[in-house]
């Protein structure tokens, strides 16, 4: 039967905040809120605490009846158990297995839950209402402070046999002497394409060279420093994006083996600096990828609307229950 | 409606013979047969041929009216297409692209086929026959002249965008002076895991060493010696697997991170090493796999019978129909 209802919740959990927002069906926000996520250690009455405000904001729509579901994204989400995997950045799920989704879903008087996370919620949310409208095979990689990967086969998103499927940021692209990772490994992708990574490789520059850069009297360089610099010319900060695109091409170029998207969707902080990326990558990838699929794939960048960008993510696997 | 009829044909084409099978629904095969596949340069004489070899297998076989259709698996075959694409070693078949799947049905006066790759029918064999019955989620590499792959997902072979999805074989595993292969790139799987690959590695390994080894006194190196002499206790050979292992297990660390599968299945003939395989492969993949795999996906061996696993991994497909 084709639900009849016409809006979904969304909500993102992090570390520091929980974002909320009443979505259409074409992607409009309605209504939104943000509640603080580090006030409680129990996952109970941080679950009830997050009803209460879901509630009150349905009703603030002018929407009770109208909500198709819950979706949620969160930190070490696993979308086959809905439950929440030793989250260790947030206070009331570090350390433990919060059955998340049931949690909710009884706070919430049997209203559906859906949790996933975060960067399987950017590929439904793109998907939805982005760059993938219209898709059924693609992959979207998310580059902020890790890397994640949210991958459509055939319209479905993979979860594999256990629900965690699509960790392409622990793929190991560097064989010798690679950057060790906070998985525990060395020489995984995150470790050069996400925020830290290109802050670690902005430093490994500064290092080797004497070329002038304004990055030498930042303190503490951020992602976002050498972002700006690169677009200002530094021509550190360019070398930067260069070697990281690189990397991530060349990653890319794998990937595409495996599921022959349509098209890689990045997304995120670090996907922000769009052309300082694409040259790169699209270059590096469409060397390494297998002859077939040379100058075929489409490197492409989120179209979901940043601010909102967390929650529709979230609220797309809503229209799914 | 569920299929009633109890009995479907697997045709194997290669380049020097096509094999044909009747296979019952426990993979038994019932009847089977093998023409030449290099005595005819037009693709619609072949095609009659083996529709007329197939007709009669069927009728020798007693089960006219009980066949669901035809499996076919074939080099460069696309099966959203049903074309083989440019498949170089085939007479009727070289520098066109042959709509197979279509010219065949026809020749059978409208029986069901299916097409597909080598290595995607070694995986619906495997799953509907072999070392994958009641899995989902898994990943088949297929190690040969070349190497290839069939990947499932939640119960479904993954075709992609284009039909084209699982080239494993050409990840780039070598970034820095890596193999040239024979897709045009350099440091595919292909070059260092496939039987061309472990002659060549022998070939350094004696080159680099003046270690005593039988494989010196052999004029021209197959895998297959490698493996005589491995088992044999020949140190070098011995080295050969350990090095070759080492870089699958590694490739196949990174597969998992996208899907996430219960196992790998290891068939073809450089599968047959097993336990020299088994052992680098499984501790490579364990070191370079993201943590909350580790020790967690199966590597497994190929159940399929060697002389019918062609013919039983096209015949699979047919049940699909």
């Amino acid at each position: 039967m084709e639900n009849t209802k016409n809006y979904v919740v969304g909500v993102d959990i992090g570390g520091q905040t929980a974002k909320i927002g009443v979505i259409d069906r074409r992607g409009n926000v309605v209504a939104e809120t943000v509640i603080p996520s580090n006030k409680h250690t129990d996952d109970h009455e941080f679950v009830a605490f997050l009803a209460e405000a879901i509630k009150a904001l349905i009703a603030k729509a002018g929407v009770e009846g109208e909500v198709v579901g819950v979706g949620a994204g969160a930190p070490c989400a696993n979308f086959l158990k809905g439950t929440m995997d030793n989250a260790a950045n947030v206070t009331w799920a570090a350390g433990r297995i919060v059955p998340f989704a049931s949690l909710l879903q009884e706070a919430l008087d049997g209203m559906p839950v859906a949790l996933t996370n975060d960067a399987n919620a950017a590929a439904l949310g793109e998907m939805y209402y982005g760059a993938a409208r219209g898709m059924k095979d693609f992959i979207v990689i998310t580059l902020g402070t890790g890397v994640g990967s949210g991958i459509v086969i055939d319209g479905k998103l993979v979860y594999g046999s256990d629900g965690f499927a699509g960790e392409l940021g622990h793929v190991r692209v560097v064989r010798h002497n690679g950057r060790p990772c906070g998985c525990g490994n060395v020489g995984c992708l995150e470790t050069y394409c996400s925020a830290i990574g290109i802050t670690r490789t902005a430093r490994e520059l500064l290092e080797l060279s004497d070329e002038p850069s304004t990055l030498r009297d930042i303190y503490k360089l951020t992602a976002k420093d050498v972002q700006e610099a690169a677009f200002a010319g530094d021509k550190i900060a360019n070398q930067v994006y260069e070697f990281t695109g690189r990397i991530l091409g060349e990653a890319l170029a794998g990937f595409i083996a495996f599921s022959a998207p349509q098209a890689i969707i990045l997304f995120g902080g670090v996907a922000k600096a769009r052309r300082l990326l694409y040259e790169p990558a699209t270059k590096a990838m469409n060397e390494a990828v297998c002859p077939m699929w040379k100058d075929k794939v489409q490197l492409l960048f989120s179209e979901l609307k940043d601010s909102d960008a967390a929650i529709l993510g979230s609220s797309a696997i809503a229209w799914e229950l």
